[in-house]
């Protein structure tokens, strides 16, 4: 099953698709649910197609991001072993953490807008993004994937010169529309191992990243061992799970993003982002 | 005018009062807020104490978050010189933004449960939180006090050896717990100048920090330009200011906090939190 948003009527709508061709609107569904996150959990429920194939057919026009208010969204850094060697950094023992504030989500074609004043050296990195569909705490490992929803495809794009000034990464990573996300969730039941799958990104269709989610160093189910360990997931609650090699960072820098490049986002199976970039 | 959260019939309730002696139901008075976001956007705009007057009183029990569903709890860090210089860090140029997730958040006489197998030097970090009223977009320097709702006191707990480990924050001071909120939301009219405020912990009774919140390295009107030059800030954002002097980690390590000890925070005219660590 697919949980999507888009625009019907001019107002952003929640809709649900067996097969990413028909879709419905998830009110005629599923009508108790009021909110994303009653939605995600019903997705985590199970949602059957029968009750979808009685539903009026609506035609989405552009994505938005697939979400609404949550939360938190949790994002991890220095995930791969060749990203953050690429970054010159030390390989972690212990995940990094820290937030993608909801106000940078973008939908899967939105504008990525960028503040000539504010950063020159823009760079994209493709991510799993893992959708929390039940409330979690002090979750074992062997456990971990029953708390999961879905997933979804991110681009946590990043402005290098702050992050490296700050330090923090939460304002060179939280710029509005610096967190395109989507096309659609995809229930975790139609995804056979979110630990096995090709993520890769490109621009202007030029590869840039390609490897498999089984090169993450803390894979999903430790990720939320960890941080549940301490910190309650809620339904909704994101986790962006990093990136692998091949950002503009470790190359040079004309490999930044500029005015006009499309970025694209893909991973298997559950779809492609795809971006344009404006300078101002 | 005070917004607070308290039980009543054991159900999570907003209530508002002009004396913070005699309180009300938020709803009596605001029917159509239906969310916490909504009742700032109405603190910010401005509530009568007549409104106030003819609804029935109800009594406070313990004073919970005086939140709810938010899209962003920013947090400051280093934002104090001489607390800057007691962690052995360098003054920033910019302001040194991270998370504090809202599932870390404490009433004002809740418990900081602390799980001995995840950290053993828990500290504490009073701080000025403001409370953003109306949607803020590239606001400048001399309009930022105009997207302010109001003032609250905050204890930005932090496990500093998880802190440095990880070197991002905001797992370190993401727990379950590790932020007390409150006790209540004072408006931003009851509040002559935020920016000249004592502000000041003790741990059993014994002061550790004292200041003033003029100390700010990037003072209030200064982080909300920085901040919404590219980042939507929302009705109900937070923003938690940084702490000054006096933690724990610049002391010897017998000031970390200890099971049993009673935390207080408390600044000029907007309340006290007073939290007592659990170490499991």
């Amino acid at each position: 099953m697919k949980l999507a948003r888009t625009l019907v009527d001019g107002t952003p709508t929640f809709i649900l698709s067996e097969d990413g061709d028909r879709w419905v609107a998830a009110s005629s569904v599923i009508p108790a649910a009021e909110s994303y996150a009653d939605l995600v959990a019903s997705l985590q429920d199970g949602i059957s197609n029968d009750d979808l194939l009685s539903a009026p057919e609506v035609a989405p026009s552009e994505f938005l991001p697939p979400t609404g208010a949550l939360d938190k969204s949790i994002a991890i850094g220095k995930n791969y072993v060749a990203h953050v060697e690429e970054t010159g950094s030390d390989i972690p023992t212990h995940p990094v953490v820290f937030s993608k504030f909801p106000s940078s989500f973008a939908g899967a074609t939105g504008d990525i807008v960028v503040d000539s004043g504010v950063t020159s050296k823009v760079d994209y990195e493709v991510e799993l993004v893992v959708v929390i569909g039940k409330e979690a705490k002090n979750v074992s490992k062997e456990d971990a994937l029953s708390v999961v929803a879905g997933y979804t495809v991110g681009n946590d794009v990043s402005a290098r010169d702050c992050q490296r000034r700050d330090g923090q990464f939460d304002y060179a990573k939280g710029m509005d529309t610096f967190g395109p996300i989507g096309p659609w969730i995809t229930s975790a039941d139609e995804v056979a191992d979110a630990g096995a799958l090709r993520i890769s990104s490109a621009v202007n269709g030029q590869t840039r990243q390609n490897a498999d989610t089984s090169l993450m160093i803390f894979p999903i189910d430790v990720l939320i061992e960890h941080l549940s360990r301490v910190i309650t997931l809620k339904p909704g609650d994101l986790i962006w799970t990093g990136t692998p090699a091949g950002v503009a960072l470790g190359m040079d820098a004309s490999a930044f993003l500029k005015d006009g490049d499309v970025i694209s986002c893909e991973i298997e199976g559950l779809g492609e982002l795809s971006n344009t970039v404006v300078v101002r």
